[in-house]
Parts: structure tokens; sequence; C-alpha cells
């Protein structure tokens, strides 16, 4: 049997992107569903009733949630093409601490910084620098964060949108951008 | 050459503990030293430079940071012994569903319990009870998260419990009470 692979997903969303970007490098055809914040569908109420939020992964009618988790999960399912996470378990656990790390502080001060203003914004945009400063030193002299060459933070991310797999499952930052700007209005963060 | 295994730790910390059972499962062998939050150890700082938190574990030299990530860690080195993941990959993504959720929601609510007042801290009573039913849920009749058989979420701790690699493990009830009276009275949260 064909597995049938059904992604629940914002285009715009950071931790879909995430998503799109494994299933990309493994080659894996799947069918995209994009949701409607505002207006939920009751396949994703469903499928994660926990936190209602996407991405969500649905492979043959069984759904996995949380971007990270996700990612480890098609990683393992499909382990024999362009692995995801390095072999070594130290190394494993690097990767792990900085995509966290993402979550944690990249994600959460740049929310901040849209939503606050003020002292509480400029707070959240040091805060933001400060985070993006920690990512640039990890990265060091390397090409990306589990491997090795020259570069730091835009040029990293240049060469990653140079692999096809990344440059197909990004949004357009100018989408991203207006995105923020409807969110702003709608709920009153102007 | 034997592994040299540090755990910078917190006695009452649920994340310690978290590793704590981690080791003891595997039957690790470690050295364990308590730091003071209020006054921490320059290796703690040098350690884990970027959260300056504990639990640290520090293997042959190299620190883990963040206590999911070092479970992990811990299962993908001792791998030949009780492992901590169940191998089937979905299996392994609900598993780390459930301890992201805990993080996420459980430590969360818990902590705005003891640190809010009036209607804010009736909401987080409320999300924390509506937080263990959801965990309870998932428990369902199973005798651990992972396995199967008959039970509720105090008759999972009790039993749990019975198992000396986590009794050995986890503070004093009374001695966490007292820690966190401690903070409330330190932090004006009274």
């Amino acid at each position: 049997m064909a597995d049938e692979l059904i992604l629940l997903d914002v285009h715009v969303s950071m931790f879909g992107m995430r998503v799109r970007v494994a299933l990309a490098e493994k080659g894996i055809e799947y069918e995209y569903r994009e949701e409607n914040l505002a207006n939920k569908s009751p396949l994703l109420l469903e499928m994660n009733p926990v936190h209602k939020k996407i991405p969500v992964l649905i492979h043959n009618g069984k759904p996995i949630s949380e971007s990270l988790i996700i990612v480890q999960y098609i990683d393992e399912v499909w382990k024999d093409k362009s692995p995801l996470l390095p072999s070594d378990p130290y190394q494993r656990a690097q990767a792990r601490f900085w995509a966290d790390f993402v979550d944690k502080k990249i994600f959460d001060a740049g929310r901040r910084i849209w939503t606050r203003k003020g002292e509480e914004q400029e707070a959240a945009k040091k805060e933001f620098i400060d985070a993006l400063k920690l990512l640039e030193g990890e990265l060091g002299e390397k090409a990306y964060f589990v491997s090795k060459s020259i570069a730091k933070l835009v040029a990293w991310a240049k060469r990653c949108m140079e692999k096809e797999s990344v440059s197909k499952s990004l949004a357009d930052p100018k989408k991203v951008y207006e995105f923020v700007l409807m969110l702003k209005k709608k709920y009153g963060f102007e």
C-alpha cells in the first residue's frame, strides 16, 4: 500500500516550513492542505485536539503534531534517504538543542517585537538580536549547523535557499510580512 | 577509558528528576553535584552559557542541556539497556509529544498557580486541571504512557514509584513544597 500523507499547514508558518523542508529533503510526495486559523477545519481539530495547531502530518490516518517532533518522525520513518539529524548522539543532541533554542528564544522574542510596544518591544528586540548572535556564534565557520566550512548567518541562509527543498518550501517573505500586518491589525497591536 | 559523567542539578527540579530517572533506568553511575540557583557555579555557567539552567549532563567533558534532550542522548548512547523510548517511530513521536506537553502545559500552568493571584491564579488552576485530565485521557487503560494495562494517573504515579529508578531519583514532595514556599517568599508572590 502506498503511504497516504496529508500536511495540514499555513503557508507563512515557520513551523510549517520546517516540516515542508524535511519532506522535500526526503523527496516525499504529500497532499498539502492550507488551513485558515480563523476558521480551523474539523479535520485539524480532530487530528490535533490538544493544541489545535498546525502543522499536523497525517500518515495513513495517524496524526503527528509539533514541528520538531514531526521532523524527527519523518527522519525515523524514511531513514534511508537524506538524514536530517547527524548519526552521532552528541551531534544529535546539539542539533536538537539549537532547534529547541529557536523555538524558545527566536520565535518568542520575534513575536513580542510585533505584539508589544515601548520598553517591552525594545527589550524583545534586544533579546532577538542577542539570540541571533548566539546562533551566529554557534554556526561559526561551518557551512551548516551540523557540518563544516566558512560562513555567517546571512550567508548560511543564502546557502540554504540554494537548496530546492528549502527555497520551494518557504513562504515568500513579503507574504509573511503581510500576514503579520494583518494579525497586528486584527489583534490591535498597531 | 571509563566514562566520566557529572550531573549538575537541583534536587527539587522536575527536569532534574527526569534525567535522574533515565540514568537510574540505565543503571549508569554518575557524580551528582547540587547547584545553588541563587549562586550558580562557574562550571554551570561555562557548561550551559545559553540558558544557564540545570540540569546539565557532562559526559567526558562535553555538556548536554535541556532535560528531554539529555534523556534522548542517554537513550542513544546507552542503547543496549532499558530503552527509554519505544522503537516504533509513531510511538516515539507520541512519547515525545506528551513529554513536550508536560513542559508546555503542566509546568507553565503549575508555575502560574504559585506566582499569580486572583483571576490569573484561578485560570492557571483550571488549565492545570484540564492538562491533567488530558494526560489521564491519554494514559487511559494503559499501565504506562507507552505500554498496556489498567490504570489512571494516581495509580500510574504509584506504579512508577515502585520502580527504584524513580523512587530513588525523585525529591521528597515536602522538600519541593518547602522550596516553592521559599521561592514565593523570595520573589514576593505571597
